[in-house]
């Protein structure tokens, strides 16, 4: 019983993981060419800072709720998402 | 105990709830826009395929592991995503 359990947690973390993989690798490529580019023109402020904002709360609420993929994904995201919004606020 | 341990859970349900809020409402503006123009020329095929996957493998994993804010914000998300990959593919 106990190992049943186990193996369905196992399960729902490795599909987890393989949704952190599937946003967080399909966010990537546009994210490095906006910081490479420092091109943020088609960015709206508003929308990326609620969107910065959001990954953030998402990455303390994988922490708190002990959610291995969700910490995992929204700690990559925040990263980037937060050198984004900086440079949207340097060249607007 | 029983009702402090309840209060955390809550209080980690409102974050991911915000969470939730950020990352979705910050992604539908765009999402209506290209439903609406079914201008999908700035996407990519690949790209956007596997966000949507990832977005379906999240709602998977909300329901497995009986996470609410995971569970709204990918059905939610999922819907739009993959509006826009059949006009994706349909409008190449």
């Amino acid at each position: 019983m106990l190992n049943a359990k186990k193996d369905i947690m196992n399960i729902t973390t490795i599909i987890g993981l393989l949704a952190a993989f599937g946003t967080t690798v399909s966010f990537l490529p546009q994210a490095v060419k906006t910081i490479q580019t420092k091109n943020t023109s088609g960015i709206s402020l508003a929308m990326y800072g609620l969107f910065t904002t959001g990954t953030l709360l998402w990455l303390i609420y994988g922490l708190m709720s002990g959610s291995l993929p969700v910490t995992i994904a929204n700690a990559i995201t925040f990263i980037f998402a937060s050198i984004i919004l900086i440079y949207k606020m340097i060249y607007k």
